[in-house]
């Protein structure tokens, strides 16, 4: 980093010995990881930039935000519309948090066998080492897993601010209206939290940022259908992390320069990997920041990912919001259709998953899917046994994974992956 | 049993074989368990002569009303309301398991970390040794936790007529709106699979019977606040388990003769165990039929077993419904009004069943609660820590249990149980 950050990491109430060691594995991490891969895009410079400042440049922009009488919302989900955060002049940032760190704290307050993804953002908080939390005025879980839901009440103990939106379970009429009755209180709760009035000018501001954000990154998603592939997995899932912390403009505007360089490579028949790499969609939960450990495996071990059915992908990117709207109303309503369409694994029946997985797969050419669950994640682990079937139906390979955020199984799970790419190859 | 049923039991498309090998395992368990406890009111020879009978005569009583044109309503869940069954004609019975039955072909079809339940209904069924589930015309599920609303969409595979109805996170207006609106697709279900038109006077009936259940119920929970204890736990909790299976209204009529008997041993001042003995309180997980082996062991450890806060006990039968409206739509609302009370830990945040178990704590004069998880159970599992600090809060003890169907941790948790019972004679 620049700048020495410390007094503000310290006024943010961070333990500065446990941040500076988790700052070192992240450092290392991500080098190891990204900064040694071959033909990288140019301008992923400047996400190796963001990464740096990670917790220095942008927590200070947030700082300065707060400063300046905005406020800071931090959010775990795909659900909680940034749209009605920006409407609110608020900043959002995700806080889903990928590492295991202060595990052993989170297990006094949460059972062993509940998802890493938990644990992590117990384990963050509980050791105060998560810049993002600390500076968010209010923190937004959700009732979508049943271990979210639950664990969320102990967490309220040790995060006063935090507001738990509830998400249906099906699809039908009356989970429309529950869905838009939680949209409603919670533009309430952010007009509280903000003294700004939402109306429909900052409504469709709000919303045309998120949707050029979101056009952007399907731009990204298009582009990797080529053989070969313009940009690794890795860079795009790092991408697809960023989006969740960056500030939106200048995010879009970055990711924009990414997709002018790699749509050159595509028309130069160039990419990070020879032609006829293995192509590999990686499907299920979503994998947060610095949780590279799969992709990380497929991409050493032969192949590209094409693509990510994920939060933390194209789940959580798919479908734009119709801005067209003059109201309030109309432009609610817009926003929980568009909401109402993410194909969680939460939801039942849940064949718009299996569909879309069939559609990513053909879309991007890939020779092989792997199913990606964190282990004690019911519901997506559950439902990869009916993605599995579907795939095979239609003929495409697949792999199951169930794995956390240890190191332990890093050799177990190369050789399953070695063993998977061999099979997808011929 | 009394009959020779195999000819029955070949006609429901049972594996004859294997099912006699759960009927053995059922009734040793139930001589060790049941028939072995002293001191035992008479009136539970009407329970022993069911369990008896539990796949021979209840089966061929639900056969006879198929014969003559009457439905049969499986369910999993408290949530699913017996009024409305009732009203349609129709039998309701219960479907959970609670044996380590074909859990082998169920872990081909769920991941391993699926709760006992769960592996439990679809090992029988993949086994074909249920009878209930055969002899059903409508099985209904739900959406309580993940894993049950997940596991269904591969159970329809294997269970056409399946019908999934949702329950709520919350219990707020939109919630309630909704499981009115699921309460009301599900009438349209039973009178499309009965040919009954539910109205006021059939529905009226139906709480009529259900309430007097529950008030049976209610009068056998009431009397165990005695010292002595004029019931066992185990006693207590075979009724509320066969509640699930019965005839209503002859189960009823037993409860109460029970009842009759127990108070007049609470006036002469008998018991079934010493006065003084230690009293505990179970609260947490559902406990199906033959899953006793934690009373079990609380009950032959030197301590007696004072009441159930779960599905099978109080939380299940908790609250009347108001049946003194005249009209279908104020007998439905009536309806919901009582199971949208139901404190399951499904709910967030969910601190009424922190406070009734306290109050059941008190009213039945515990010395000490266990909280029951069944493993792999998110919701109860994260909301016994809750449950845990709260009543420590109170200066109530209690010992936290996460076990499964299996008979390997009966040592170990006896251990621990025992350790509990010294703590809490002091």
């Amino acid at each position: 980093m620049t700048t020495d950050y410390r007094q503000m990491w310290t006024d943010l109430g961070l333990d500065l010995e446990a941040h500076d060691a988790l700052l070192g594995v992240l450092g290392n991490a991500y080098k190891d990881t990204f900064v040694s891969q071959k033909n990288r895009p140019e301008s992923m410079g400047y996400f190796d930039f963001v990464m740096s400042e990670v917790h220095g440049l942008r927590i200070k922009e947030l700082q300065d935000a707060r400063a300046e009488g905005r406020k800071v919302v931090g959010t775990f989900c795909v659900f909680v519309p940034d749209e009605l955060i920006l409407a609110a002049d608020a900043v959002s940032v995700g806080l889903c948090a990928g590492a295991e760190f202060g595990f052993g704290e989170a297990e006094k307050l949460l059972p062993r066998n509940t998802c890493s993804l938990i644990k992590s953002f117990f384990g963050f908080k509980l050791s105060k080492v998560c810049p993002y939390i600390e500076a968010s005025d209010m923190v937004v879980g959700e009732t979508t897993c049943d271990g979210k839901k639950k664990a969320y009440e102990t967490f309220k103990g040790i995060q006063p601010n935090l507001y738990v939106m509830e998400v249906p379970q099906m699809k039908k009429p009356a989970d429309r209206a529950l869905l838009k009755s939680e949209y409603v209180n919670f533009t309430s709760a952010l007009e509280k939290l903000t003294g700004v009035k939402i109306d429909a000018e900052r409504l469709k501001k709000g919303i045309t940022i998120v949707n050029n954000r979101r056009k952007a990154l399907h731009r990204l998603a298009a582009l990797r259908a080529a053989d070969p592939e313009p940009i690794s997995g890795l860079d795009a899932l790092l991408i697809n992390q960023v989006a969740f912390y960056d500030n939106p403009l200048r995010f879009t505007e970055s990711v924009n320069k990414v997709c002018d360089e790699i749509e050159a490579r595509v028309k130069q028949g160039k990419g990070v990997f020879p032609k006829g790499t293995p192509r590999v969609l990686m499907a299920g939960c979503p994998m947060a920041v610095p949780n590279w450990k799969l992709p990380a495996i497929v991409e050493t071990s032969g192949a590209v990912l094409v693509g990510e059915e994920s939060c933390v992908g194209e789940r959580g990117t798919r479908n734009l919001v119709d801005g067209s709207g003059g109201t309030v109303e109309a432009l609610m309503d817009a926003i929980v259709d568009r909401y109402f369409q993410i194909d969680c694994a939460i939801f039942t029946p849940n064949d718009d998953r299996l569909n879309h997985i069939i559609t990513m797969a053909r879309d991007y050419k890939a020779d092989g899917v792997i199913l990606y669950s964190l282990q004690f994640c019911s519901p997506y682990t559950i439902e990869s046994f009916s993605v599995e079937k579907n795939l095979a139906d239609k003929g495409i390979r697949s792999l199951r994974i169930d794995t956390d955020y240890s190191q332990e199984d890093v050799g177990q799970l190369k050789t399953r992956v070695e063993a998977f790419l061999e099979v997808i190859k011929k």
